[in-house]
């Protein structure tokens, strides 16, 4: 069982759920815009939300928006300790910094009193794209360890232990083995990413892909899936895959059929509806949404709520049950229906 | 080891490279455009085509689609083994068939016979929602393995092993603990996927993270993507997973960051545009747009092209070396330039 740390409430590590976070991609000194931009995410389901600090202006910005939100935030900084010393004193819930990078031994011991004083954790991130080429020609899965060990003596050799790690490359293989060593020697939280993957569905399938290994390993206690490109689509990524996997259900599981020659109905463009029409729902249920007769009324009953579709009509049913037959045009509706009132009479 | 069978000239298990399929969702009596859907999907890079054959019409068009395309061809039939004696004698490659669900022993005898002398495979398609719900009212691996079996040996009682097993669902628990049981018994050739995935990012993220495991495994020899939509989107998946776990690689293997506070160029449509204006390309070619000076030239290095982004202009980097900085409105066509020069001197 790896640590357990704190960012503000939320616990990472020692077998809690696997914390979903992102990163905002607005200017973090424009309070406005990214203040806008952590409220979305966490309506979005985002636990945490990781800010970049690049210099003295965004550090300037953290207190206030640090007020205006709700989320515990983690402050990005490279390079310069004073960043993270404002940063502390702003009061962020988590640093991501790596120690060995920041090159005046007291700056880094300040940082670090500090940190432990207002038990603030501190995320040590490797990533291929930054390891030490002159110590380590080839990037291999020792390299990306030792890295991260390198940074993180530093810190235990204060004292402090309130370590996550993360270990990222978009390469998967490359990645899965760099955690399950990183795994075998300490057992700090595990921060789990694939870093660069792209974006569209490239990205989408290579961060699912790797985080799938990892989080099937048990080595993932915090999942972010990086994506270019808005991030409330990163937090929606990473519920999906959760829940693909069995580790956590939020809001509407669509099943849907690929389509084929038997289809019958419109089933691409009810499959979005259905899901445009349920997107607020945050309750977890499975809905089905089949084109034919050949698979569709198992997957349907099976399902919390499911449409089996027929020729131009079809069935829907609700909790393993028929509950009637209606036209193409209707069945949404209905479905919607259906599902909003049993969820008035849960709520 | 498991079996090799062939699909026309393609193999699939034996330690082959793992094949790309897809399926049709035009009508298949339409040969017009289903011809035209399959040569898109050739040209995307699928191997093997599926067709739906629920019935005679559907039928009767395949020996004209059939002197239309160059892919291999499967017939998808359900229930009537007319359907399938009449595919075979147009000369489809491959069948798709439960044979316990044609009632008429004799006609699935004939079948059998008739797929053995042209060296026909079989696949047997279990899916979760058409297992027997009588005989298994809970949906397990060893109800998912025992389905199969029912009818892999009705095959097998003539002697027949040209066989393949797919054992879908949408639940990647119970397809990854079905195909390691399956695996465990039998060394017949594996077709996997998870079906129902959905569409849009959940689906693509459903599909990725469960056939991740699969593939992560060993249980898998070809691979369908199921998506609702477009065919060549499953086939662009399914390279995209393939390339991601460092199995298969076709085209541009795009690297970029997710953006964040510290990114000075428009990095996504910097992204976007680099993947359009090679999407040309087939030969393997990893390429890194990265948006700043942290984790930026590293990876820029590494891949076989890249661009690092600064404000406003970008280093780009060929094989390793940087070979020029470029206004950021020039870069995108420096780096199409160097990659097209490359790739003429080598055809």
């Amino acid at each position: 069982m790896r640590k357990t740390v704190y960012l503000g409430p939320v616990p990472v590590g020692g077998g809690h759920k696997i914390v979903v976070q992102s990163m905002t991609n607005t200017k973090t000194e424009d309070v406005e815009a990214t203040a806008a931009q952590i409220a979305r995410l966490e309506k979005s389901g985002c636990e945490v939300a990781r800010v970049a600090v690049p210099h003295e202006e965004a550090a300037r910005a953290l207190k206030a928006l640090l007020e205006r939100t709700t989320i515990p935030l983690v402050a990005d900084i490279h390079f310069d300790w004073r960043l993270a010393e404002a940063a502390l004193k702003a009061g962020v819930h988590g640093l991501r910094l790596n120690p060995g990078n920041m090159k005046d031994p007291d700056g880094i011991r300040k940082v670090v009193e500090e940190a432990g004083k207002r038990d603030v954790p501190i995320r040590v991130g490797v990533n291929a794209g930054s390891v030490d080429r002159k110590r380590f020609p080839r990037i291999t899965p020792e390299a990306m360890v030792e890295s991260a060990l390198f940074h993180i003596r530093i810190l235990e050799e204060t004292g402090f232990d309130k370590i996550k790690v993360s270990l990222k490359s978009h390469d998967i293989p490359l990645t899965l083995e760099s955690y399950r060593l990183f795994a075998s020697l300490r057992d700090y939280p595990l921060h789990a990413g694939i870093t660069e993957a792209g974006f569209g569905p490239s990205g989408l399938i290579r961060s699912a892909a790797g985080l799938s290994l990892l989080l099937n390993e048990n080595l993932a206690d915090t999942v972010r899936i990086s994506l270019t490109g808005d991030p409330v689509q990163e937090v929606e990524a990473a519920y999906a895959l959760l829940d693909a996997l069995g580790l956590r259900r939020r809001g509407i599981t669509l099943i849907s059929c690929p389509t084929c020659g038997r289809t019958e109905i419109d089933l691409e463009s009810m499959a979005r509806s259905v899901k445009e029409e349920l997107s607020e729902v945050t309750e977890p249920l499975t809905v089905a949404v089949m084109g034919c007769a050949v698979n569709g009324p198992g997957e349907a009953a099976d399902a919390d709520f499911g449409i089996a579709g027929g020729k131009q009509e079809g069935l829907l049913f609700a909790r393993g049950k028929i509950i009637g037959k209606y036209p193409e045009e209707e069945l949404v509706k209905r479905l919607k229906d259906v599902i909003m009132e049993e969820l008035r009479r849960k709520r």
